[in-house]
């Protein structure tokens, strides 16, 4: 049943971290500056070597207050310029400010839907993400790129103890292989032993990666990469090139740029150890998964000369010195 | 691997029309007003005979501009009330203003996913939709209605020549399993024949009614029920009571109420043929498809004491003089 890999090889599945397009302290508000940028830096990444202007990007969001009128519409999009993309990425995004508050005040991912509160929750925080995700579909839509949502709950995703344990990914494929960009992002969703929990974009972009085997993945965060502590913390240094050596799934690893610091942290470090940004432990655990299947990662900040770089697919296997971010490979 | 009916029968099947829900020569307008009255009436038609008082309802709708506090909510939900519904209903709702301009502009029915203005109007039409249904399960979950969006193109639904091809309806008996209210709506969806066309809300509800056998099927329009000619004819006569004859998918019938009409508007009419309201033909067509499964139809306005009738399952077999709307049947 279950059509393996599209058609033509994945290029990318990228990440939106909720901490870089939405605004931490603000509920639901979306950091509508770097969303803007992220699009745009992902279409340019689409158009590959014909890089076309922002300006004279079609929007494929005609909703009213947009003020398209027909006429106008048939004219902008006789001349292809809509189809000059070689659209095979997948986008993946956080929930940031949104869902986080109805999700932890419901204890939605704990489970337990036989509870009002909970159930409630669920409901609560699906509205809050799929809002967020109608957003970001319609950001991107802006920048000419043939977007569509597909919300995990509604694809029939489904968890096991809170690791994937129905996800039918031949609908994602169709999508990209009729060349949409599909949008996923972390959702509540049924869980068989649980009733219900959170299965996190990380999570999902684990999954997708395993199963579609993209070129490389990019994490677009609200810093430049992964640090041996907190970013805030003034002695803390970007850890720029990192060899996954885990073997099992607790992810250890160890550093190889920059050198220099390497005695001083230990030849395998567990950053997780380090990290009190809320979403960074995860996130490094499944990076290091990926990783794991041979796949380049690559972890950077958002609207950067570095995520465009990344995005395009230009860092390649060795990290050059004026590419700031996260770059992680499995040495074979 | 497909699950055959939910665990518990479905009671009930709604629709919502396009143009009882949207304000029809606005574009991207919804109705509130029939929209709130319509979300009360389906949580009185689910409290079944405890009727509890739409005032006291607690959300599920917690978006910040709701201004929701977690400790209020917590105590909101403590007692039980958003359990006592009988959820088991799934509501189809169709675009009306929404993604009309969008689908009709690009021609997206017609198929062509090569051409950029059918590429765009897909992606278009669905943020037009989509955005519809999510206000619209945000309006359901103010009424305490645990719903949940299902968006047909992201359940993977598929058509070829605008049948049902491919709607693995697994997933939405298991939202209806898990408690939950499977939202969803006439979208734009993969067509194996055409590229791409649009599912009709319509032709969703005839799909799911064959999988789910629900009790009864409603459909809310913004006219009491089926007449005789357009409804703006001062002459026009509601067809009270129509009993399905068709045994082609022509769908022709006999009108059993009014009996006096009956000489006058022949034995056999094709109510279509008098249509000018635009989604009237389609919606006679699949009711009459339905009710050929033995399952009775009720098609009347809503917002009225008679969709409540209806919604509760009231109405019957023999649709009482005092009930206005058009009650299908089909006779054994």
């Amino acid at each position: 049943m279950i059509q393996r890999g599209c058609k033509s090889p994945l290029r990318c599945i990228v990440k939106l971290g909720g901490a870089a397009i939405t605004c931490k302290n603000e509920l639901e508000s979306i950091n509508m500056e770097t969303l803007k940028s992220v699009c745009a830096q992902l279409r340019e990444a689409m158009a590959g070597s014909t890089n076309s202007s922002p300006g004279s990007v079609p929007s494929m969001d005609w909703s009213t207050q947009m003020g398209y009128a027909a006429v106008s519409l048939a004219e902008e999009f006789k001349d292809g310029r809509a189809l000059d993309l070689v659209s095979n990425f997948i986008v993946v995004h956080g929930a940031g400010s949104f869902g986080h508050f109805q999700a932890s005040t419901s204890g939605v991912h704990k489970g337990g839907l036989h509870l009002p509160l909970v159930k409630a929750g669920f409901v609560a925080t699906r509205i809050s993400v799929t809002s967020l995700n109608l957003e970001i579909v319609r950001a991107l839509a802006r920048e000419g790129i043939p977007s569509v949502g597909m919300p995990p709950f509604s694809c029939g995703w489904s968890t096991n103890g809170r690791n994937v344990a129905s996800a039918d990914v031949s609908h994602v494929i169709k999508a990209v292989d009729s060349g949409f960009v599909p949008i996923l992002h972390g959702d509540a969703v049924l869980d068989e032993l649980l009733d219900c929990t959170i299965l996190s974009g990380d999570v999902i972009i684990r999954h997708l990666s395993h199963e579609l085997m993209p070129n490389y993945v990019v994490f677009l965060t609200d810093v430049l990469g992964v640090y041996d502590r907190p970013p805030t913390d003034p002695d803390a240094i970007l850890l720029r090139k990192i060899d996954i050596t885990a073997v099992d799934e607790d992810g250890t690893w160890s550093i190889m740029k920059p050198c220099l610091q390497l005695k001083k942290l230990g030849v395998k470090i567990t950053v997780a150890a380090h990290d009190t940004t809320g979403g960074m432990e995860t996130k490094i655990a499944e990076a290091a998964m990926i990783a794991k299947l041979g796949i380049n990662v690559y972890i950077t900040k958002a609207g950067t000369p570095h995520s465009l770089r990344a995005l395009r697919g230009e860092v390649g296997d060795d990290a050059p010195d004026d590419w700031l971010g996260t770059a992680r490979h499995h040495l074979f």
